[in-house]
């Protein structure tokens, strides 16, 4: 599976040079001509893409994250990080999966690929994975504490929408599926571990 | 009105040193003790803290932008801008309000006030406006070009919904009335000009 890139609605021009590099923020800059013919120095960030998984267990619930990281508080997610520089996009969906769950997955659905903000040159992948085996514990690093919280399909989508779990794209598809029967059934089958 | 701002999430510490200054983030790090006790540089940005206004007009009809950015796409929009540095976040939305609109309004509703970025410590004030008044024309900076679109009430929630108009939260509150009739009233409870 190859996996398109999507493009930035405002994309860093080739001549922009970066002027600071940093841990997780690289910062570009580049002299933008207005539609006035002015021209102004234009700023815009880069950083390494995240991928997001919604693991789907055999018994059908999906496979949430109680986490804490230093410095914030108690919060409910999805498995998620970044694609490592150079990695695969799908590898970095692998990775992560097996690291803050233990599991390993036999399918991957890429159900979403955008870029969120118009000021950060940065991309965000969420795929729903199936076929689940758990083949080992937890490797979660040392800012991560993580408890495994699978929870039934309409508890996730209640959770999901209340705690704003994932990318805003998605969120609003699980705000959508709360209030339209339709599209919750659509969901559910999206989610359901054998379809 | 004194509005108080939004808390991180994930707050930059004190002992955080500004490694980059740049024209819109300036880069923050700071060594930061992890649960196994090791010790890692964390990151996070800074940027200025951006207002939204929904103008609503005397007739109902609510105040939407056409906006041409360089090196951007036509989109729809509300009226939007940076609170500069040492500005009043009020004053700010009654002068983006004007600038972008030719519109001054006597009354401004906090409708919503967050951080929406655990990594960037930046907060979104969106206002609803009222009692409007025209008294000048548009004074768009060279970067931007814009035409006004008033439109109805629900025609509005279905643009906001469809174009991403405004924060991620409003946007899910659009979505939200956009599905269910009780809050949709609400809504336009909330966006009525005499209410």
């Amino acid at each position: 599976m190859e996996i398109e890139r999507p493009k930035s609605k405002q994309p860093i021009p080739q001549n922009a040079k970066r002027v600071f590099k940093g841990i997780l923020f690289d910062v570009y800059q580049w002299e933008q001509e207005m539609f006035d013919g002015s021209r102004t120095i234009f700023e815009k960030l880069k950083r390494l893409d995240t991928v997001v998984i919604f693991p789907v267990l055999p018994d059908g619930k999906i496979l949430l994250l109680e986490q804490k990281q230093p410095g914030k508080e108690v919060f409910i997610g999805a498995p998620a990080g970044r694609v490592d520089k150079g990695e695969d996009i799908l590898t970095a969906a692998k990775r992560e999966l097996l690291e803050e769950t233990g599991y390993i997955g036999e399918e991957f659905i890429l159900w979403d690929a955008r870029q969120p903000s118009s000021k950060i040159d940065y991309a965000v992948f969420t795929f729903i994975a199936k076929g689940l085996k758990k083949i080992s514990g937890l490797k979660p690093d040392g800012g991560e504490k993580i408890v495994l919280k699978p929870v039934k399909f309409d508890e996730f989508v209640e959770i999901s929408t209340r705690e704003k779990v994932g990318e805003k794209e998605t969120i609003m598809r699980f705000i959508e599926a709360k209030y339209d029967p339709k599209k919750k059934e659509e969901l559910r089958k999206l989610f359901s571990p054998n379809y």
